[in-house]
């Protein structure tokens, strides 16, 4: 069951360096794109960056809307990520469709939050950071509200260790290849 | 045997999403701290994205110097991270020494190589970004050179899978508690 995470914890859906996906919507335009390059940038309130390049739709929608949406994809959906990875929005309409992404708007924003990932954070993209956007393709955004599967995520924090291994979150490599996290680390 | 990376190839080292140690040199003081917020921001030339505190030692040594080092640890130094990640060097002027980290200069910038890290990246800061470091704490870098270990890093990606487990990458979630980089994921 998905259950809302508290502002202060919501960087840790991200601390661990998990592949994302990015959805966006303007009008009645939207889009779902593969992220490899996102991280949080500060605990409460919650922020978080993310490189999206100018020549995609996803910043098209993005800087229409203000809002973007970071969800957490996991090895069930390597195939999907892939998908959403290396097929453009720009150049087919109905990539969502393609892609055999099934979603739902955001509470919040309205953005499409894909069925199956492990996480979801919406956003509001922080106006005053076009000098970063510009030059760098670096999006900076406030986390309005997060929610994350209850059986990979509670009391704060991930525990993959004691859920399915197809709910571990995906880590890009190079190519379309992953590595899905591991073992927890002892002392 | 650690071998020199291709530009082009740099962001690999970071794009899985490990967490970092960040090495900091100016005159004669140094410091090394952990840092989960990083992540690649461009190709070629490399770029990357780092999180520093204004209230850090590397911090100062990074804005004096204009330098730093992005080196990914991995399961063999975990406790070497945590130390590093909870001592201050503000505190401490010999917080190396006391937290058992051995070193040597990075050939291009001087700044600390943490010996037993699977990949180090040494950086110029990109000098334009002053208005994210303010208020977002968000440093911008060039990468200048960068090398691995090829037990784990070869043609141009990681390959944890055929490495021991002591080389894998470390991923924090919360408190000193990481998960290690875990299994390639098939189609």
């Amino acid at each position: 069951m998905f259950r809302l995470v508290p502002q202060d914890k919501a960087y840790r859906l991200l601390n661990h360096g998990p592949t994302v996906l990015v959805g966006s919507r303007s009008g009645d335009r939207a889009n779902v794109m593969a992220a490899a390059w996102a991280m949080p940038l500060d605990f409460d309130t919650p922020k978080v960056a993310v490189v999206i390049d100018k020549a995609t739709l996803t910043r098209q929608l993005v800087e229409a809307s203000g809002h973007l949406v970071v969800s957490v994809p996991c090895v069930a959906q390597a195939a999907l990520v892939r998908a959403v990875g290396s097929e453009s929005g720009l150049q087919h309409p109905d990539k969502l469709v393609r892609c055999g992404v099934s979603h739902a708007p955001g509470p919040r924003t309205g953005a499409p939050l894909v069925s199956g990932c492990i996480a979801h954070l919406e956003c509001r993209v922080l106006p005053a950071t076009a000098h970063v956007a510009g030059p760098h393709d670096l999006i900076l955004a406030e986390v309005i509200e997060s929610s994350a599967d209850d059986r990979v995520f509670s009391d704060g924090r991930w525990h993959f260790e004691t859920a399915p291994d197809d709910l571990r979150s995906l880590h890009h490599v190079a190519g379309g290849f992953f590595y899905a996290i591991g073992q927890p680390v002892g002392d």
